[in-house]
């Protein structure tokens, strides 16, 4: 790969939302350019952001391929691609990809990511592929009711996720999420846990970078909050950083990876799921850190040197500011939450809000967790987006 | 104005270089589009950054005109335009401009801009305009031999400006300037100082917010260095900022401003220059301080409230990094630099370097200034751009 601090590396994106963006802004400021593919129809947060954008289907090599060929190295902001698909673009493009398809194979679908974890000795929670309608029965006897089931690929914030309380309830869930059509679909346990836990992890070839132990705070599967570090005790931080590390190593990872792990109520981690990206739970590194994820993400898939995980300050709470109304999209009464010192403000530039969408978010710095957090919620709890 | 946190709420840009871009991703940080005109004909910073981007004249309001209307608010990175262009664009656009057309007049030219300032109570350099060839004798005799000849309107980083020893001397200055031409030449004496200061201030309709004073080590009339807090007395400091606050609201400032400051043998502050935009002597604030100096560009000129200038640690130094070669821009044995903690590289994605143009800078955080200044250049005198 050519020197990425030459003026006309492109690096591309597949996936055009929020994640992207945030990574694109670093690109920009190493100088480098931005090339951006979506697979929507409408005008997403990077097209905003570029000259080069290109708009087609994920499941098509065919019309990836120019702007692959365009493009010095490429990354992506989501899984929604097969490593097989990825591959082929690689191939025919003569593109580097990073994560590489090798990398992506490992995690691609809940089921492989949690054979290649346990694999390499990291505890998950438990889990079953369902194969017969009877497997939806035995797994809720043998783990407890209620449990989850999940469509092994293509879920994201609680979509494609269903808990079941009974085998009613289950196969009524094992319908909805396409088991009679043959979608691969997984009983996983429910983790009695204190705590959910994140760590984000850059890595290629020059080195790793661990980032701090931060908790997730979650409502109806979606991370609505982050503290960082996460107040548990140092052991258990150190003990998922260097889980979140074995992981990366576990599928030779070069990027960015966010682990997510369950504390259990017997003080033990379990990895729950994991991202070949930035991933919400690492959007407090963009003040909170020396370097941010997004930083790292463009530093690592292009071969620089990573940047210094350390935190600015003692604590930083981050806070997603979702959707309140269906509207075009505009902020409103977030006057105090920009006039805060310490406070920050990121809105991604998507032109439609919808209730719940992630639209924005919040981080705040400060020297105690407790206090930071609840000053960010009082500071952001009026803002309507 | 429209409230800028709305998706489709643009920020114009006159002029697409570092200083616009290093804006515009700010902009973005708020969800905000970006638009850019140029007055160039080869590739620009920011139109990397957009898919909003024409060229023409910044004399021509027409060919400004459709550009204009598109924008909600309208913003500029240097001073090559004139106040009364500026004032044609806003009354035939409808959009407003910050720094506006009235601020603009007050600092258009050199001259005015020290008579403006000279009026608030400001101490400015002596200074002359040149009317006939006998001023150019009787200055030097008055004021001491060397002297500054300046042309009035359009110089930077000493482009524009001539150091006269002697009578021959300043009419051959006199002559290169376009004096003769009919170009208002300045002769400005030649200030005996121990330190070049700069003080960076914002302010719009919800208040002002003051930057650290800074020092900037120049060479060649270029700067290449900053220093941040300035090693000088807390009391000087305080004047500058005080001078700076001052001469922002004798031109009724909304936007961002930079005053460059003289401290005299004799510890006395001579406002030397001054800038309506974001300056080379504020790059230190995009991690020096909790809100930089292009993200309060942003935030005053879209009507936003403004962040706080506190810095993050001790002690800020920031390395321009000036073109080694003239050839397609490329960075390299960057890997040192770019390896520290504490350390921040950006280069501004310009396509073609030349020797000594502004390619890129590199700014490390610290805990004592004269190390960190130190361990900045160490770390940055192997870089070839």
């Amino acid at each position: 790969m050519k020197n990425p601090l030459s003026s006309d590396f492109v690096i591309g994106f597949l996936g055009a939302g929020q994640l992207a963006r945030m990574s694109a802004l670093q690109a920009f400021r190493f100088g480098i350019q931005v090339a951006v593919f979506s697979d929507r129809p409408e005008s997403e947060p990077v097209q905003f952001m570029t000259p080069h954008s290109v708009s087609g289907s994920f499941d098509d090599v065919e019309s990836m391929l120019d702007f692959a060929k365009k493009c010095d190295v490429i990354t992506l902001e989501n899984e929604f691609i097969d490593s097989t698909i990825l591959e082929e673009l690689r191939k025919r493009s003569g593109t580097p990809i990073f994560p590489s398809p090798e990398s992506f194979r490992l995690i691609e679908n809940k089921l492989i990511e949690k054979q290649t974890f346990e694999a390499a000795g990291i505890p998950v929670t438990p889990y079953q592929l369902i194969s017969k309608k009877e497997d939806l029965f035995q797994f809720g006897e043998e783990h407890g009711w209620p449990y989850l089931l999940k469509s092994s690929k293509g879920g994201y914030d609680g979509y494609g996720n269903e808990t079941v309380k009974n085998a009613e309830d289950a196969e009524h869930a094992f319908k909805k999420l396409g088991g009679e059509k043959g979608h691969d679909i997984l009983a996983e346990a429910f983790a009695d846990f204190t705590h959910e836990l994140a760590v984000q992890v850059a890595r290629n070839e020059t080195g790793y970078v661990v980032y701090p132990c931060c908790e997730t705070v979650q409502k109806n599967h979606i991370c609505v909050a982050v503290k960082s570090p996460a107040p548990v005790s140092e052991e258990i931080q150190q003990q998922a950083k260097e889980l979140a590390l074995k992981a990366t190593e576990a599928i030779d990872g070069k990027g960015i990876f966010a682990f997510e792990f369950f504390l259990t109520t017997d003080g033990k981690l379990l990895l729950n799921e994991s991202a070949p990206r930035p991933h919400n739970s690492g959007h407090y590194t963009i003040e909170g850190c020396i370097t941010s994820q997004f930083e790292n993400h463009v530093r690592a898939v292009c071969g620089l040197p990573l940047g210094s995980s350390e935190m600015i300050k003692q604590a930083v709470a981050m806070i997603n500011l979702l959707g309140t109304h269906n509207r075009n999209a505009v902020t409103e009464h977030a006057g105090s939450a920009i006039s805060e010192a310490n406070g920050h403000l990121h809105s991604y530039g998507k032109i439609s809000s919808k209730k719940g969408r992630k639209m924005a978010h919040y981080t705040l710095l400060g020297d105690d967790l407790e206090e930071t957090y609840n000053r960010a919620i009082q500071l952001t709890e009026g803002i309507e987006i």
